[in-house]
């Protein structure tokens, strides 16, 4: 057991947050003005991702990054505290080419896509030419019970015809996404067991009958990248373009959601020690009745707490980053749902915390505090409820329980 | 970084897991029944001390324990899992001669004792044929702040003459406690600053004018071993008994917090994680409304949260003695603040849950969980109450802010 | 609507506190160290009781009191404050008559028993020669679903034989104690719906076969009346000790329930304010870092919050025993659901700081706060655990939602 | 002590209810599109606002309106339901004259204006033909210690003039906001007490040298009425403008905060009231995992705590509105301070726990309750943040407690 970084992996941490620090911050105040504008200021973006590329701060999400494909490959477990150092700027990740959601469909498609589907779709993305986006959620059903979605896929000949309606769809927005990968409901696979139902289909953001209705403001946030809804009315695709078999998108949507989560998670948690040394900062600066906040003993215990609290979450999110690692996703498949239902409460309470430090300033958009706890919001809900997730790990501690019934007995005292 | 114990650590878990089921368990309910009765069992605990040393499990919590000194020695992270598995048991750390407050007392002497009082006192502790308390906390002193600890030590030729109170002192009604570790203010060291003013010193249990008041019953829990009131009317200690030098009481107090913490929250999440198993096993077996309790949203929430809560807890706690041995005490004295309010609260928290799933019988002596919620509360108080630890914590951190002021500035959107 | 008590309401208020000021706490030490010892102070109650008698502070409780009966009849509004007062000490409401359970059993003897019945039991409890208790909960039934109580009342010929085991029943360890109400499944209503299966029987205390097995500890604590363990083997009981009709029991414990849960909850509320009052004084004394606790602002959070817990919970509570008065305790069933949630974790959680002000001292016995922070806990189980009664009140309003179905819809914003 | 309203005030509470079921939700929809495009709707207004006043629901809000003011006068308490009523829909209270700031606005004029302040604006804001807005808070000054108010009131021959920046000015960007009651430094008060040194002046919006800079997003909510940041160079104002006396516009201030937070407080639980019936019928319909989200525990759990928290929290604020009315503002400073911060915290516990019920559609415009949720965090800072109103119960509770120093000491046990 070793709570150490090891010399590599600290390296590039120091090398992501120099660069940050020299390079992106700069431009930060540009970049929300632009935004503010409703601009999405590629123009800054592009010079900053040819310099990371140089860097070898490319691509650094994926494990089995290959020889030939551009960036360097690191662990789950080494990548994690480069996402934390990377989550503290909305815009950040994009500069690495690290971005969700399409780290996670890079994934996806180095494991599951053919050849044809790899040099379309997978090369353009990791040379970060294009974006691209994941069609899961649907305005009508649960989050929380993914079988019931309901777009259906209807085969045509050699066609299928997609028919129904994604929302919270992120990334749909971005001047450079080209295409979708949409989970549906497939009609080759309708007998199988609810969740062998489903399927994937890559559709490109300009297939005609695919219209992007709306960006959704999120606690009226309007990301300027997109939290979408879209429609697909009849929308044709060659079966060509499916990933994976029919029936198998359960299945792949499972394997991407492992690295994905620890990834959101310690982006969440960059967040939360921004906010705690926001938070500390206000804290030394504000006076009120005569002295610093920082000298009111519940300001303290709010700093306290926080910093209890995100220690805590961090090494649970790295010893799941590291489960993922050494015994694969489904190994690691209850860790995940506890670092997530952990990571996305925790935003809520720590940016809480910070807003009542910075007074009436921190509901302004004057700050980053607003945003950032509507993120942590929204996750209480991305990839499905804390309670889903919470469900997850006590059916697992109560399997446990039933395998060694019994097993307490001896402690009791009568 | 690397999560996983080395299998030399594993196997000592093993070894000690085995032991414990084999050998103590089947005891657990004589043990109860004659502590009830009012007896100090030494008969079941003697044979059971000698196999453990046969089987190498003996004085595991001291890192520098010598080749000529019995027993195995572990590093702090090494151990803290052995702690977790004792402290499932009231009164199993003693028959690996691994008990509070003689764990922390052995790492005093071995430190500071000179070659008298290493032979005298040091010797009999590690072979596990006396027992010893330490005797710090005083009825009128807020624990929060130690130096105003108001028993004297006066000078009086090679003398000193002890005048005070304390209380909380655990292991004082132990048959075979035979010393106190004793703090009190000394008149060598007057001029001294307020932390420099303390001295330590050796007294025999049955030095005259030492009265031990009364075993203090806890939230009514009346341990067996005593947290005791002891009354000191010019109790008198040759010079020799010193430990240490004149003022230098807190220093060396502070030198044996760090392990003993560590040691006190792993025996606390041991704690946890028996009441979280218990809470388990019960709500498969008790049933109302027709299913059982087992299948309620709320009682799979309060599993799932415990669960959460304990992990994250345990990863901060092996953390800290990881920087303890890797870094020392002194540089890990803020995570041994944070550790001990985590799991104090902690504990109070897991047990009400699996009282609650208990109903009724939760309250009752018949299992252990009254007790054991007891002895969370009062870890809340213990080597200083939380919001103390909690004030450390938000020092340390505040101290940082003050080092980078100006620092969060670059991620303001305006 | 008006919040204030009016005159003679007021009046017996301050006649109440008066006496307990000046009669009552003076003998409050000596009390308890009778207790101790394990004497039940009778010769202390008794002059107070007489005294009590002629002051008009007799049998309070009971709000359809005849002109022939000893005492003074108060609606439940009106005798709500002065249950808050008694319930500050522990042994107070016997001081008045006022005593659960014997109140309760007052009750239902008031509005069930036949003449007979009164003769023999209700009078002499009126009269304060006797006490009584009230044997509902087993330990193998999760109070939380009463129907599944399973001691049986086997008829055999003009009698009962009475078989089963109770537990927690409150005042079967005074030393009056002459009767218990017995609630159990008469085999007389074995054809009925499961909450129309159980009887109640009079059953006195020295009948042959019923032995009360032991006083359990609560967290520890043993009460001097008892929370007692009772066997019950083959008693025999005539049919003419049944109160009210075969399967008429659950019927006639809901009727009970109403006016005692209030009781139980203005007595925790006294108990709420006892412990904020000792906050304050011991905040205001304790010196710790240079000033009184009192100007810590974690410690002045802590009063604050207790404030404005207490000060709802009460109104809550009031709002209750109105709605008893007025609409009867049918009407009343949600109401008296919700205070029984409220005031019990309020309880404890008041108590909870109490003790962290007070410091180890808030441990021991010599305070009350250990004792009262355990009559909190058990409240979360008496009459049913919160669960349950939260799962009342949610069921009560979704009831509501469903009759006004789309009732929100116009305030939608799409 | 009574819990129901009178006759006369039930009726008016239905005769509301229906006016704005009828006449104001079928607008409601119409509204929020309207402002959405960035419109403010008078022409639906006007029509309603004469309707209003022709049924008596007008001004209702003034206890001491005269006969010869249009409106209908009611004490606090029996206006407090109403404001209820009105808080669920963030348009209505204009509906009957009775918006924030206006109504605290009247308040102030009606007890300190002159005749010709009276005619030229107390007149046209009772008739309902202006609004107004009270600017007090400043981003450089913490909200909870208002003597540092920064603003500047220079005298200047028989003016003033005005030199400072305002923020969170509600109702500014209303279009017919007509001026601004403003809080500043007096000169001609300098040498007085902290809080003896503010006057209050009244100054026209289009008054030269003031300007609405912004309407400030909170949490990127933009209020169709603004809260605006202002700022004021040079703006003259003649003496005779001043509201008042030098240097009393603390005091001026106190006088309008009781009222005003008693109607915060209560549209704010209209809020929650509403979100709570919006969870619950969300929860009737939403099926996940074969059942209703309203089968599940936990869902209901927090039905039943909404219910609790709303039910102890009205009427906490009822019991304050009752002290104003029977001990004025003075006395119930206290009781105002705990319904402030009763209410504001609530507010956002409720709406979280709504928002979850809806899963991501909670997150989105679609459903009032991100907006909502929102209103609910400022409040936490509205009128000084909760630390502050926590501060003034502990103080009078501690008060409380000096008084009677040693007045707990009989129950203790020892």
């Amino acid at each position: 057991m070793d709570f150490g970084y090891d010399e590599d992996a600290s390296k590039i941490q120091d090398l992501l947050k120099r660069f940050i620090k020299q390079r992106v911050l700069p431009l930060n105040g540009e970049w929300h003005r632009r935004v503010a504008g409703g601009d999405y200021p590629l123009d800054l973006l592009e010079p900053l991702k040819r310099q990371a590329r140089e860097d070898g701060l490319w691509n650094l999400f994926l494990p089995d990054l290959r020889a030939d494909q551009p960036g360097t490959a690191m662990s789950t477990l080494d990548y994690a505290p480069l996402a934390e150092i990377m989550g503290r700027l909305p815009w950040a990740a994009e500069v690495f080419n690290c971005s969700a959601p399409d780290s996670g469909n890079m994934e996806l498609l180095q494991r599951f896509a053919d050849d044809a589907q790899r040099h379309r779709w997978l090369t353009p993305l990791l040379e970060g030419e294009i974006r691209s986006c994941f069609a899961m959620s649907e305005p009508d059903v649960a989050s929380s019970d993914a079988t019931n979605i309901a777009t259906t896929f209807t085969r045509d000949g050699d066609d299928y015809l997609i028919d129904g309606r994604k929302w919270f769809i992120t990334g749909a927005a971005h001047p450079n996404c080209r295409f979708a990968i949409v989970l549906g409901r497939d009609d080759q696979a309708a007998e199988q067991l609810p969740h062998r139902r489903h399927s994937m289909l890559i559709v490109p953001m300009d297939a005609p009958g695919l219209e992007v209705e709306r960006n959704i403001p999120v606690m009226q946030h309007r990301a300027p990248e997109g939290h979408c809804e879209l429609v697909f009315r009849k929308v044709r695709v060659p079966v060509a373009d499916r990933l994976g078999g029919a029936g198998e998108g359960f299945a792949m949507a499972q394997a991407r959601l492992g690295p994905g989560r620890v990834h959101h998670c310690m982006r969440t948690l960059g967040q939360c020690e921004l906010a705690l040394e926001m938070m500390c900062e206000r804290a030394l600066e504000r006076r009120t009745f005569g002295k610093p906040l920082s000298e009111f003993d519940n300001v303290k215990d709010w700093i306290a707490e926080s910093r209890l609290e995100i220690d805590q979450a961090r090494l649970l999110v790295l010893q799941a980053a590291w489960r993922i690692d050494r015994f694969g996703n489904q190994a690691a498949r209850v860790d995940v749902s506890a670092i997530k239902v952990v990571a996305a409460r925790l935003q809520t309470r720590v940016l809480d915390r910070a807003i009542q430090v910075f007074g009436a300033m921190g509901l302004t958009p004057d700050t980053p505090l607003a945003a950032l706890w509507t993120w942590g919001r929204a996750m209480r809900f991305l990839d499905g409820p804390d309670e889903v997730h919470l469900r997850t790990v006590a059916r697992d501690e109560l399997g446990k329980a039933r395998d060694q019934r019994g097993h307490t007995a001896a402690y009791f005292t009568l």
